[in-house]
């Protein structure tokens, strides 16, 4: 079975997500700069989001690169994965609205926590059939960190949100900024 | 003609599907738990119909795989599909919106019914044009019992609507869960 | 330069137009089979442009199927008959919201007839750079034919709207139904 | 690394972009001619965003085309210009419902030259890893006067917000109208 379908149903999916997330950033009420205030906190969670579903585009796209078989199993961790980052839109917009609090905050996480924890199912799926997958892949270790960092994220927005919003900053960065050191010390 | 079209057309058009159901789920107007409690039944019918649609792609997938030829009968069979199934957000709201009453669920269950009748409709126009599909779908008759059992769960809607959503829940985990014993069962 | 982005381009924002007219499909207040009632307009207006986007994805994959050069031109006559399909989920609304209104359905009749002005200009484009395209062609008699029934249509919805309503429910069925009598007698 | 799934996600996200703003297009109240009135500006600000994404997708088909190798910062780089391109269904609605008033106008006039701004960054990506992009383009003078030109509409928005978008209309006008002098005389 080809890999094509599965690319273009999964590029169809990861373009709709990241694009529907700025119909939250609706028309301000007033024409003046002022007006812009109140979107403050929606933009910047956009912004944060959509750098988020882009490091998931970018990764899904070096992963199937290495893929030559795909089967049934690998379909539904595929489909499971979408589904966990159709949810972004959502506590997006739900952390924008109540300009950072803390429960919507740790939702957030606890939906970026799925999304990696799906992630790391395909991979484990695509890696049973496909040895290429196995040998470019390494162990993940950024993978790994990433998901205790989301945990962390996720407690430490119930004690200061801020701090919370912090941490998903920081593995964000740390997937967007390929420092050389930083890759090759946690990448194998 | 070629089935390149038609392919990127489907997974386009079942892309958005999947992905404007997760619009319903609105924000919430509090910041805490409680307040995502009212959006159980709306989030609980967005995943079976995820499932469902997910599904669809899926099956879709692996039909359009064998096929060689397409004509424009094929054409207007796919876009009928893609009609019942564009349908899915519209019912799949009306459940999750009203908590899972009575009507709703019988015209959920309508839309499955009639999403499956067109799939059987596109197999059989499939079927017409290459030996290929023939010999590698067999006599469906785990399609067939679906559709008896979307009936059933119209039927039961009226009477005990929890019964009929577990018996649209019953034929998902059918398809989903690829069991060996079930499928040659009822397979062929 | 080749074709293929240019399908798929089409492709996706058929694919949106075509499915974002659902989204009109609000929600019932009730949870009985009165309560859809009132969505039959809307219902009705959605089959009718559903087959309508269907027409022109059908004829549009026909048509650069048989093309094997595009220019910047050819781009830009592309955009063009996109932009006019992009406002029949706008015109499908007013009339659905409005049960048939005059003004409405002409409106309807007119971006239809402006869209099949876009497909004809299109073709001509692509004619002036590809000969395969034009011998495959035709005179387009059934192409003409319907804009000058778009044109009636538009008249006749000032005076007898429901009157309106059905030419462009005949010009549909003309396309739905390739009987060979009718094409043959038409597009040649 | 191949570059299909970079213009499949492209397409896929600019789609997205030029059908969502459609939406804006909010079905009138009344259903005379005079109900489509307060939707004129809308209307025309919709036009405008939607044949600057037509350049965008124009301008990105043929730069992609000439592209033989991808990196990471090629991905980046394409999400950037993705990033402010989905700005603009936020701005376009912006300005139609206030009537192109000065900062809608002027906000505007910023997506478009952060847009144009990010276009360059991919440029200069691309060239840094393709020889042939680089011949292809040339000095690209054409891009830069545009950004010098959406500056000087965002400063003329504050004082005459009808010649700011003016400008705006014209630099759409040079990039729509291929005119061989004008070609010729600022490309290379």
């Amino acid at each position: 079975m080809g890999k094509g379908r599965l690319e273009a149903f999964s590029d169809g999916v990861i373009a709709i997500i990241i694009t529907i997330m700025v119909l939250e950033l609706k028309v301000p009420h007033g024409a003046e700069f002022e007006a812009l205030a109140p979107l403050l906190p929606v933009f910047l969670s956009y912004v944060l989001s959509f750098i988020y579903v882009g490091i998931y585009w970018n990764n899904h796209h070096h992963l199937i690169h290495a893929v030559t078989k795909t089967t049934g199993g690998v379909l539904w961790a595929n489909l499971h994965l979408l589904f966990w980052l159709s949810l972004i839109p959502f506590v997006t917009s739900w952390i924008g609205e109540h300009h950072l609090a803390a429960v919507p905050l740790a939702c957030y996480g606890f939906v970026l926590f799925m999304s990696s924890f799906a992630y790391l199912l395909l991979v484990r799926c695509l890696e049973a059939n496909n040895e290429a997958v196995k040998a470019a892949l390494g162990s993940d270790r950024k993978g790994k960190i990433s998901m205790l960092m989301y945990l962390v994220g996720v407690c430490l927005s119930f004690v200061y949100p801020l701090l919370g919003f912090g941490v998903y900053v920081l593995v964000a960065v740390i997937w967007f900024l390929p420092d050389r050191r930083i890759e090759s010390r946690y990448k194998s």
